[in-house]
């Protein structure tokens, strides 16, 4: 199956877990609809597909990552619902469509983030959601998943994202601060894929944490570069915010050809960490060459 | 030992848990220092409390009890950071010191908030943080505490209290809403400290959750009467807020007298409630007497 239309498979499932695990909307809670917005707004889902694609490498159903794809997905729309608020990055279109707090206030918005949050630790705890996979497993997947979550992954990257604004960084620091505010949670995501398993090596788990920095950081040079090249009707947000907030970016630092290279070595890299899979991995390559060659 | 000497113990112990399990302060991170400020600011420790002495109830040793006190407080401590922000209760004292966002900046504090929320979930889903609780219990525990903190608990109660404002709620409705928003986490830590026994029965907890909403009204209606008589010396915190944000409290629906004698009420409830378990439950009667009788 190609990948794009994988992809379109696992967007499919997601939004249908995602309404299964979400409270259900009621006109008396404003915060439920907020909920529901945040997270059925057409997202692409990578984290998900990184989780079903690495458990397939497995031979792990996608019944048993379910519950961890639908939790990961919450944790990354509670962090963008956060992320977008007027105290931090300010935005007020994502995917698209006004950001929650530009139609549900600044209150409410924050609620949704903490309510995201605390849902994705639920139902990773809830055993009915997944009673094939074992105590002891769910208890490394809630650990991996708060590692590359907090104060040591994404709200880390996050808080020196927002010192940094204004200030000129160096290529390490740039790299250091996308490590840990998206490579840790996308290689949280391949790895939880794994450990769903129940049969992932010590030496698999570190294979699959380097792809997944590898493909964090494609991800971001991509993201840079298309906000410095392109339009909103494609990106579904607006283009040259970087330029705008002063944002120390991988094309401000590199230039965009210089830029490009990067991601194409971040590629490289990420391939060579595949290897050890052999071809059941072939998915997740094309994945690495989806992120590289997407234009949105 | 009087119940005051176990609350000053416990705080002593929660001080040095937090300090233990809080990332280092350092200087190029603003927010590992704001999240020491959040939690380490003299809080009464209430929460943690109520799991040491339920634990007792089921002669559980207070180590096996730590990394849950811990997480709970932190819980408890993200939630005041949130709520305190100018989006939503735009408090600008707490505990005698400034508001957290007052000191590091609105992103900060909602980034502490976000770390901490996480933070309680990878204590208490890192083995060597409680090496004698078994992996069923933990995620019993992880259960427990994300639902009474999530959007059918805490966070709940706190989107009910914002769209509250400036309505007239019915006596049902208050009581529905401070269930939600400080009932839940303080029913989780009784339930929580027994459950780390692996010793409770369903009746045991059934017990404890009904005599955690009852303190949790006790402590809500004490605090509505406190807010409304209080001065913000003994406070530390600024009086009269209640009538200044036109909230609807215990005391606007009821006037001071009858109040005090629905806190009375519930304060015989929780006392009701722990019946089951003898003179065991001795200092959980006396925290109860200590929450109606607190000036502060």
């Amino acid at each position: 199956m190609p990948i794009h239309e994988r992809m379109k498979r696992c967007q499919e499932r997601v939004q249908i877990l995602l309404e299964r695990y979400l409270p259900y909307p009621q006109a008396s809670m404003p915060l439920y609809n907020a909920m529901h917005y945040a997270c059925l707004n057409g997202g692409k889902r990578l984290r998900p597909l990184l989780a079903y694609l690495t458990a397939d490498i497995f031979d792990t159903p996608a019944e048993v990552v379910d519950p961890i794809a639908a939790s990961i997905e919450m944790i990354h729309c509670y962090s963008l619902v956060h992320d977008d608020l007027p105290a931090m990055d300010n935005d007020d279109l994502r995917r698209g469509k006004p950001t929650c707090h530009m139609v549900f206030g600044d209150a409410t918005a924050i609620l949704v983030g903490d309510a995201l949050l605390t849902l994705a630790f639920e139902i990773l705890s809830t055993s009915e959601h997944s009673p094939n996979v074992d105590y002891s497993t769910k208890l490394q997947i809630i650990r991996v998943l708060s590692q590359a979550s907090g104060a040591s992954g994404m709200v880390q990257g996050q808080a020196i994202d927002l010192a940094a604004e204004g200030h000129q960084l160096e290529l390490a620091q740039l790299i250091d601060m996308h490590n840990a505010k998206t490579g840790a949670l996308l290689s949280a995501s391949v790895q939880c894929g794994a450990l769903a398993s129940g049969r992932a090596t010590e030496n698999d788990l570190f294979k699959l944490q380097n792809f997944g920095k590898a493909i964090g950081l494609c991800f971001q040079i991509q993201d840079d570069i298309l906000d410095a090249l392109g339009n909103s009707e494609i990106m579904g947000k607006h283009p040259g915010q970087d330029v705008k907030k002063n944002k120390c970016t991988f094309v401000t630092l590199l230039g965009i050809e210089q830029a490009r290279a990067h991601a194409i070595d971040c590629h490289a890299q990420a391939l060579l960490a595949l290897e050890h899979f052999g071809p059941k991995a072939d998915l997740l390559r094309a994945l690495s060459a989806y992120i590289i060659e997407r234009v949105a």
